[in-house]
């Protein structure tokens, strides 16, 4: 008999699952129920919407999956692991009994706002970004606006004011911690970064709270520390949460520090035939081996694909991750991978890190830079974190960071990597090599 | 009393070992003998300034080691390891002795042109590209030429070909083998980047030997197998012999194979006190540990890198190298590292391949595709080599095979290495991990 799959939503990790699942078993009657109304959208894209760069209906798409039923406008209300199956309501309140033979949990993350320290942002015009109808909602409002205040400098923060800037509303972002990407960019590439931002026009306080978003109906200004600063529209990038609420309904094992789900390397939870992949588990620091915050598409993918290969009787485990990230902002990138300095610290590791801003190209072909920060062990002279910032190559070099410290190279072995060269391309000795070469000398 | 270092030669391995040697022993004597005329100027741009992108002046540059003595026009004639010093000759004919503590020979390779095939090969018109003097020379010819011929399809040959038809020159490359980069490209990877090159209007002829070049004193045609093509200029791009006549004085161990100088892991040739590095000795695979032609400038640098270190008292070892290459033509690149499928079977693996053109980026942000192709051994799943073609993205993918091979990464573990992901960078699955995906299905 067909093995019956159901997955519980279709962001990144559902998608790739159900992809996975019908690969690896094409007999396999696969099912996806969707609480939202759009067969897929790209959420990592939302922010490109916002300065127009890209339309909402862009990155909206039909699903094609011939062999795979796709269910809209269908929201789980309760799961069933004793008998196996799941209840749904549809738009016109009818319930519906799905059965499983094995079932994936992947309910994403939902935006978290602070609503216990911020008075007020319940105000028209507070807007979040997480679905193509907050994307709407704030265009809706930056159609009008001459002023705007982002609340957060972690990714989508620092996308959507940089978008907001550059489509010509004065724009102030307002980061409670003392760095951009607070956790993953030391302080002194936090201020390259903001530096960049300034130069969009976007107006960067750290180490500042919002208290208050004022107004009578619709939003009017935002009140951090002394300031105030006025505001037609107000975007909290405060952070997500995981959205856990079904796993808790039948008693699912959650990660105590990141409010994930908790699995196995298989993507199986502490219940048998339940899975869970994507923004609503917990995922292991592969430096670490601990478990930590890392809501990212890529992982989510990656997570999909496991869970996906395993609900089919294949075998297949996910490792963990390194929270490599990327940020795009309109005229420069920023990202990182593994540790930070401090977070390295905190984990025991005595660490050594250098930084440089060398050419990517040949002087004579570019004048291009590229800064980058590496950051070793000490002891062991392995790899366990960098972070780069640049107008070009910086997705690259963080995947040469995540690439070195999945094979465990040492900074002596980064200076001698076989780097390919042509001055149109990339310079004689890599970026990353020049940063390793000083990292050396200091340790 | 200060170290005296003595270093024939003034490429990437020359000019590399002396800020070396500098940097490590801030005492020592540095002196660089340079045949040429020129303080430094960057071989690997060359091609670029036939088309104009470039002008020769902009990639010959002064100088600037105010600890190192650079003798111009200092053209070594002989060796005396027992006494240890070396004689020179200069412009005027005048002979000066240098002595030294240690010696390092980077005499560099010289392009190789098969007279003994190719008849009228010293006609007028007939070129090869190494020097800036080479550059002039081409550029001379190519002023009033209506056609070209280049021969050979390596690095050198595509890329000038490239700029000779982007000129105007109506341009033919005609190479030997039956594939470009023979021995690097596979045959369906030769296949798209010739269409490409076609498509910039090169006329590219394989598996096709030039017998003859005709005229009176300046070069009128090319003749190939039945064909005969008209050329107002030729560009010999057939490859490049190690220059090793003063290595051959001493006595020096050469390679039966490669034709280059012998040296061990810290750069050291079969005499004590006298290194050599770059394009004049044979290089170590990384993979296969057997000397392999590997005359690239990447490699000189950090074969020059250690002698420096090495010369002074240091301590540093070259492990070997993959090969890593890559070729910027107009409106493409093309690179790879590591074994070709031949290659890898020669040396007695079980191969097997996968190759797929997936997007750089969402599709929602950009069409732009790479094609790429993975090799890895059967046995133990690692990757053994890999090639990309595309008109961005080529070097970073490069790197990632390069990083991935010397990581001793598994086809299994490049599925699930944690890229990162934005959607204005790089797409959500990196386009390696998509080939990976296929290539694990296939194994």
């Amino acid at each position: 008999m067909a093995r019956k799959i159901i997955i519980i939503g279709h962001g990144p990790a559902g998608m790739t699952a159900a992809g996975f699942a019908s690969r690896t078993d094409r007999t396999a009657r696969i099912t996806i129920l969707n609480a939202e109304e759009q067969d897929i959208y790209h959420p990592c894209a939302l922010p490109y919407t916002i300065g127009g760069q890209l339309r909402i209906e862009d990155i909206i798409e039909r699903a094609r999956y011939p062999k795979i039923t796709l269910m809209n406008n269908t929201r789980v209300i309760s799961i069933n692991p004793q008998e196996k199956n799941v209840t749904t309501v549809n738009k016109e309140g009818k319930e519906l009994i799905f059965e499983y033979d094995a079932l994936l949990i992947a309910t994403g993350s939902e935006p978290l706002i602070p609503k216990r320290f911020i008075k007020g942002w319940d105000k028209a015009g507070v807007c979040v970004l997480k679905t193509p109808q907050d994307a709407q909602e704030i265009l809706k409002y930056a159609k009008t606006a001459n002023t705007a205040v982002v609340v957060g400098g972690s990714a989508i923060g620092i996308e959507v004011a940089s978008e907001l800037a550059c489509a010509g509303i004065n724009t102030t972002m307002i980061e409670l911690l003392p760095t951009l990407m607070p956790g993953r960019l030391e302080s002194d590439m936090s201020k390259t970064a903001q530096a960049l931002l300034e130069t969009e026009g976007v107006v960067v306080r750290l180490s500042q709270g919002v208290t208050e978003i004022t107004g009578q109906i619709k939003v009017e200004s935002v009140i951090a520390g002394e300031e105030e600063f006025p505001a037609d529209l107000v975007v909290m990038a405060t952070g997500v949460s995981p959205n856990t609420e079904l796993a808790k309904t039948i008693g699912l094992e959650i990660g105590e520090q990141t409010g994930g789900i908790k699995t196995n390397f298989r993507m199986e939870t502490s219940i048998p035939g339940i899975y869970a992949a994507g923004d609503c588990v917990e995922t292991i620091n592969l430096i670490t081996k601990s478990p930590m915050p890392m809501w990212l598409a890529g992982i989510a993918t990656r997570q999909g694909r496991v869970a996906g290969i395993n609900m089919v009787g294949g075998s297949e485990l996910f490792p963990g991750a390194l929270a490599a990230w990327i940020v795009c902002a309109h005229t420069f990138s920023v990202g990182g991978a593994g540790l930070s300095i401090d977070h390295a610290k905190k984990e025991g590791f005595d660490v050594v890190s250098a930084k440089l801003s060398p050419l990517l190209r040949p002087h004579y072909i570019s004048p291009e830079k590229i800064t980058v920060r590496l950051i070793a062990d000490r002891v062991t002279g392995q790899l366990v974190g960098g972070q780069a910032i640049g107008k070009e190559g910086v997705a690259a070099t963080v995947n040469y960071i995540v690439l070195a410290i999945t094979g465990e190279l040492t900074v002596r072995e980064l200076t001698k990597v076989d780097w390919c060269y042509a001055p149109g391309a990339i310079e004689c000795v890599n970026p990353l090599a020049r940063v390793a070469e000083a990292l050396l000398i200091r340790m």
